[in-house]
């Protein structure tokens, strides 16, 4: 099956690659697949937990013989490993950052050949097209979802796993390793702990530090509002409705705080509800207003996708994300960092600013900020990548 | 009763005004003392009910023969009309505003008559000092409290009340009507409403509109974390356990909004719990960090005295807060405050931003800003008062 799976890959690819140069202006999206990675037995750091894992990858453009061309993405908060192309041609949307990755674009495909994984406790757990070990998953001991008897993980877990796998593929040396918000995050850890397999960072709306107001708003405030939901029943509702209305609320906890007041105004303003029907908030506490219907809408339409559980260990993963070990001081853990590493700051950015990356930058040995003000905060490093496409192909062109 | 208060209240205010005069340096606290405006009946705007509404207040200062030296001063979200001074000697803290208010201060009470009431529907309906008619109060057509069967309010239906109150008190025209954050959005609605009784309005840490972004957070999530806690029980749980948790979160949100990264990088860091036995929040879902704690703790100390129920109805009326009527745009609401109006802001403030103020100064007749950088966010506006005690001094000075 394997092999089978390998072969169609290839056969993709290649037309792919003629497509692409048949004519690069038509930037059809690849064609990608999603692999498995399984490991039978991962060790968690804080807690010594042994536990089978597995994880989803894809790849896009072609490993060469060297196996010196690699480059790693890692995904945002909300996100996993599709982040190029599309499975089938008929797909509506193709993966997250698919404008910036593929033959011929920011990161050429043509060139190098670049690999994203599903972190462990990805938050999409019921999507299917999502490999991922996490509270919804069946211990095999019990035969039953670990819930909240899954290991506490952090984002240095979450990274030796995707070492493990960026090593099964015979990789020893990754020429970038990248991602927007919490992949910018990993990307800082990779550094740190595998300073000689990382040739550059490049961090996207993330600086190396999570200060304790991004601890608390959207993480810990997150996880309080699933908590509150009596569905939650201490994460053991699997089988049962899931706490959605307390997911809910922390989905718009996470997504008003990753906005701007900007944002909000020139798209909604006060306009009220459109919804046939819809009662007068002057008048009903269930009379709305439009930007309540538009923010929840964004929510809901991937709902089905994400387990509650899931969101509260990787919020906590986040909350914990710290580069010090042990009694270091933030400058001692950024002397590892002696690659280059390059910060893209949108200065309306709430959670990772431009404060931080300033502190970051007395400490970064070769650091370097590009930093411009979209207006839109922290999600527009998904959604606008456009104001920094240029600065981050000038710098992946010099690798 | 009332006439024995009124004895009292003079000669405390004699005392005080020895005391300054003696000596301005002192700066003592004056002695002050609650009182009552009962309405036996009051209609609401929207809904068009009427029940019989009391609201507590405080005056500073002494009203002069011709009633021409009023200010009103209006509180913010989470206040009362306890601004200045104290009720005996042996009080640990003054007023909140205090610092401004008094003989020789900002707000200089030898020749000003400054009022202060509690709003309708206030949030501290459980401090026996302040009083207040919301949904904990007794609906004296069903003997209960009327819950969330209280008719739903606006700050236009709270200023309508403290209208009849200043004119109660034979006043015809106020000076200056001011108010820091939800007290500076009163003062909007009293110049757009009752303009010729408005000489002046300074808004500190406020502008005219609540855009969609503020209506969200804190307002709407906050109701919404109420209304996720089970005991919240639609509103029914007088008597009962009331819904803590939820309340908790809503103030959590309230505070991590109106705070700043700076702010809570520079008090706590990535500090752990100091308190002892605390767990170690790298093992347990149980652990914390120290910002959970100290913010936690500026909540609960303060917790006895909300009602769950009166968050959500203030926090409604905040969402509500529009100055335009009908069909207006915003030009032409703002074009009836003919008045100076003075906004102070603070631009580390996320709630009430440059970009509202310099919006909102293009169509006031007569309107300035005054800002600055505090760091600390819209709180600041309490705590913070010596950034702006000058500006504000000179604009009351030419009153």
């Amino acid at each position: 099956m394997r092999k089978l799976l390998l072969i169609i890959s290839v056969l993709l690819m290649t037309s792919i690659n003629l497509l692409a140069a048949g004519g690069k202006t038509v930037q059809e999206s690849m064609l990608v697949e999603k692999k498995t990675f399984a490991l039978e037995s991962f060790q968690f750091e804080h807690s010594g937990r042994k536990i089978p894992v597995k994880i989803g990858y894809e790849t896009y453009g072609r490993l060469n013989e060297k196996k010196d061309n690699a480059i790693l993405l890692c995904h945002y908060f909300t996100g996993q490993s599709h982040a190029a192309g599309k499975y089938r041609p008929e797909d509506t949307a193709a993966g997250w950052w698919d404008k910036l990755i593929g033959p011929g674009k920011v990161i050429d495909t043509e060139r190098w050949f670049v690999i994203c994984s599903d972190t462990i406790g990805n938050i999409n757990a019921n999507n299917p097209s999502v490999v991922t070990t996490g509270p919804s998953t069946i211990n095999p001991e019990t035969g039953r979802p670990y819930g909240m008897d899954f290991p506490i993980f952090t984002l240095k877990d979450a990274i030796r796993v995707q070492r493990l796998l960026v090593q099964s593929l015979g990789i020893s040396r990754l020429n970038l390793v990248l991602g927007p918000s919490m992949g910018g995050l990993q990307s800082f850890m990779w550094a740190r702990h595998y300073p000689e397999m990382v040739g550059a960072v490049v961090s996207v709306f993330a600086t190396p530090v999570i200060r304790p107001m991004g601890l608390m708003v959207p993480n810990q405030l997150g996880i309080e509002a699933i908590r509150l939901d009596p569905k939650w029943n201490n994460g053991d509702y699997y089988g049962k409705e899931p706490p959605n209305d307390g997911l809910l609320l922390a989905f718009k906890i996470l997504l008003t705080s990753t906005r701007t007041d900007h944002w909000a105004n020139v798209n909604f303003g006060r306009k009220l509800s459109e919804v046939a029907g819809a009662l007068d908030p002057f008048k009903s506490f269930a009379g709305r207003f439009l930007v309540e219907d538009e923010i929840e809408k964004i929510v809901v339409g991937r709902m089905q996708f994400f387990d509650p559980n899931a969101y509260v260990y990787i919020a906590k993963a986040n909350t914990l994300f710290d580069l010090r070990e042990d009694s270091e001081t933030y400058q001692q853990a950024l002397a590892h960092l002696k690659m280059p590493v390059l910060m893209i700051i949108d200065e309306s950015d709430l959670l990772f600013t431009m404060d931080q990356a300033n502190e970051a930058l007395q400490y970064l040995p070769d650091g370097q900020v590009f930093n411009y003000d979209s207006k839109n905060g922290h999600l527009s490093c998904l959604f606008e990548t456009d104001y920094f496409a240029d600065r981050l192909k000038s710098f992946v062109d010099k690798l």
